[in-house]
């Protein structure tokens, strides 16, 4: 190929995933020129979305890592969480469930707006890569193909690529367009559950209020709050309420309201929050929403990826993460046919669309058991069973968190390995009920239990179990 | 209401949703303005979508006798058709599967352009409607409410009234602005099958040339040819296929192959259609989608109604009715609750909703029964049993079929009763194998076979059962 004209892509969208995406073309040698709607944030700070905080697992970091830049944020940046913090509804002990049998094991608090820092400078550095900011997209000429934007002075830029690839988050203008064309299947779907962030501050003296290795979780049936530790020993609270009726955002009308229904459902937590009802009330409502589409590529020469594809609610913490694969899987399959790109679109397409199919139905899964599953007895009864086999049987029996969170594993066999093992588990526990204290002869009689039932559980290929690990 | 100011409405769309409601509405008093984006047809003949024949139903029927309009239609403008007349694959002779155990239940051929004019007609004639043609719509005013329009001199019309309402089809503006909003769930999901029209004339000294009283099929597994009858005395074919794959479309490059292929898949059909290969030729391949979205209102003040809330493929025949149905019932909430526009909205959703989702699902499967099962002899006779008990039991087990072509019975209560329908007959037919004759003998074996199972059938409320004749 030396001696060629470079590949040329444009890329609508410098946030996470474009960045990202912009990284791995440049290094096989592309000329990318990235177009984004929002100011440069190197310039005049960030200006995101309102979610502060991501949850970075291996998926995400094998992302990162094929641009090589995984060390540099799970050093710079991150705050491993080995567990789930269960705080109940009534004054008890605070649960720690560990997410793995594995101690080493953890998802990654990252603050979303340091992150896409650290992707812009890292882009910004390699060569044959332009950013253009305050440059909003509004449509694609597909045939040329080519993206349309305004520039500040409101002139029309019209610029021409090989590869369009519309990394433009969940109401995406390249898929908008996309939408206009025959037989493109879509569908958004929201939660009738909003969200809304609030902020636990440092210790007066510095440090961390509660204990920063963990996802915090309130788990209220119908609602929950969860919080995720920061850098400076703050931390960022998430309410994930239902819009109208019970525990509901629409419910609470004025100060006094929210102050008295803290009390009374997050009672450990107010003290930690000085700023709680200023935060309620300044604070936006947001709605969640899953969007799925198909085609995800038009013509050969144009792609979405990301949130653009496939915008999931954000229970497995898998939105990034999943992103960051997509990247790697497209990077990979362009240079696998590097000169047979519609050929590379719809094997990316191919081997992308299951999977994130699979991830968005976990998502929602997760949800309903983050915030009234996590706080049941017997469902922590039988994740104690879940990781005390998967100890004892290893990779026989990963567990689909583990899976999804710690693995590289495709998300669909990641949500068939859940629902075998939820029928395994859910038969183990009604034969060995929750003993007085977990002995080994506790242990003996679960191995025994399922030991009949092992062959409902799929093996996994060996080579998509091996772990990718920072 | 005396002296009051009249209520205003703009209607998008003067298809056969938009003029029936604009008739509903100016017979309640209403100052009603009708905005279509096409030319008057009055004028100018019909320039609509592709499909030229609807099967009218009784819900279509009861839409059209609550404006006083059904008389006309049936006695001017229908051609009863009283089952599915079954073209065998290979030479064979043809069944007849009557859609009823009645035989004066029928379902209607007319012409879309024709009843669409004869309802523009009847709306026109009405006091206080207003036409205006040539005026493509291209947003709403939510707030106003108001419809922003284009003249055909270019200047922006602005419409503002009590109530929008949206009868502008499946790819309906009003829809797109209602998608903006937030929470606004959507979906659009197309069929892997296009269709085509094709005609067969009528015989050369006048008259028809198939059994005309008959909805005429050619099941060839996972592709179909149907055909309806004319008031000309000629029949205007469908062909629902494939876009790619076996019997698609994009398999017959040229005339010679198209020839060659209805030669071999529908023999009977090739003498019958003279002009085959130029219309196949110049027919337009079009797609197939089905669109839900929620919620269809907004404010209290802006509405959508008919293909533009619901859009389905078209197996059923019943797209029309239950737009019809829609003018009927939004008409009737808003007549019951005068003061409380919002209320009546409302009202119209929750009653409307999980029945337009119900036609929708059927209407799906509906393509498979046409398409594959009603060639098969095992379907043929769970028919047969289902017809003969109907019969025997009356009203108690009237089949789905009947309950969504000729009753009112709400769509999601005829789901269910399928549902309920298609397990007892399956297992009346295990018990009861086809017979050497349909004699008194078998009759007594099924209904004997059936008894036992009676219990699985819900009920019908008397009320919903009444049938609507014309």
């Amino acid at each position: 190929m030396s001696g060629a004209q470079p590949r040329t892509a444009v890329i609508i969208g410098a946030g996470l995933a474009g960045c990202l995406m912009a990284c791995y073309l440049a290094r096989a040698g592309w000329r990318i020129a990235v177009f984004e709607r929002r100011p440069d944030p190197r310039a005049k700070g960030y200006v995101g979305g309102r979610s502060i905080n991501l949850a970075l697992s291996v998926r995400g970091i094998a992302g990162l890592a094929g641009a090589e830049l995984a060390d540099l944020v799970v050093q710079r940046e991150a705050i491993p969480m080995r567990g789930r913090m269960i705080h109940p509804a009534t004054t008890g002990p605070l649960v720690f469930q560990p997410y793995s049998a594995n101690p080493t094991d953890a998802i990654n608090s990252v603050s979303r707006a340091g992150l896409n820092l650290t992707l812009l400078h890292a882009a910004a550095e390699l060569p044959g890569v332009s950013f253009h900011f305050d440059h909003p997209c509004h449509d694609v000429d597909l045939e040329a193909p080519a993206a349309i934007m305004t520039d500040p002075s409101g002139a029309i830029v019209r610029a021409q690529a090989d590869l369009i690839l519309g990394c433009d988050g969940a109401f995406s203008p390249v898929r908008l367009r996309l939408q206009k064309t025959d037989r493109f299947d879509y569908s958004q779907s929201y939660l009738r559950h909003g969200y809304k962030e609030l902020h636990i501050p440092p210790a007066p003296g510095g440090g961390f209020v509660m204990e920063p290795n963990a996802l915090h979780i309130w788990p209220r049936g119908g609602a929950m709050m969860i919080a995720l530790p920061n850098r400076d020993a703050s931390f960022t609270c998430t309410l994930f309420w239902p819009f109208e009726g019970e525990h509901a955002f629409a419910a609470l009308a004025d100060r006094a309201a929210v102050e008295a229904f803290f009390r009374a459902h997050y009672a450990d937590a107010v003290p930690l929050m000085p700023a709680l009802t200023e935060d309620f009330a300044r604070n936006p409502t947001s709605s969640l929403v899953t969007v799925r589409c198909a085609p995800w590529t038009h013509g050969g020469s144009v792609a979405v990826l990301g949130d653009a594809a496939h915008a999931i609610v954000p229970f497995y913490g898998q939105g990034m993460n999943c992103a960051f694969e997509d990247c790697r899987e497209l990077a990979a399959c362009l240079a696998h046919a590097p000169r047979d790109q519609a050929g590379a679109l719809a094997e990316f397409e191919r081997r992308r669309k299951p999977n994130a199919d699979a991830i968005a139905d976990m998502a929602l899964e997760n949800f309903i058991e983050m915030r009234d599953l996590a706080g049941r007895p017997d469902f922590q009864y039988r994740k104690k069973i879940e990781q005390a086999l998967h100890k004892h049987h290893g990779d026989r029996l990963t567990p689909q968190y583990n899976l999804v969170s710690f693995s590289t594993v495709p998300y669909a066999v990641a949500q068939r390995r859940g629902r075998e093992m939820d029928a395994l588990l859910r038969a183990v526990a009604q034969r060995v009920p929750p003993p007085v204290s977990f002995d080994q002869a506790w242990h003996a009689a679960i191995v025994a239990a399922a030991e009949p039932l092992l062959g409902s559980i799929t093996p996994i290929e060996p080579a998509g179990a091996v772990s990718v690990r920072p």
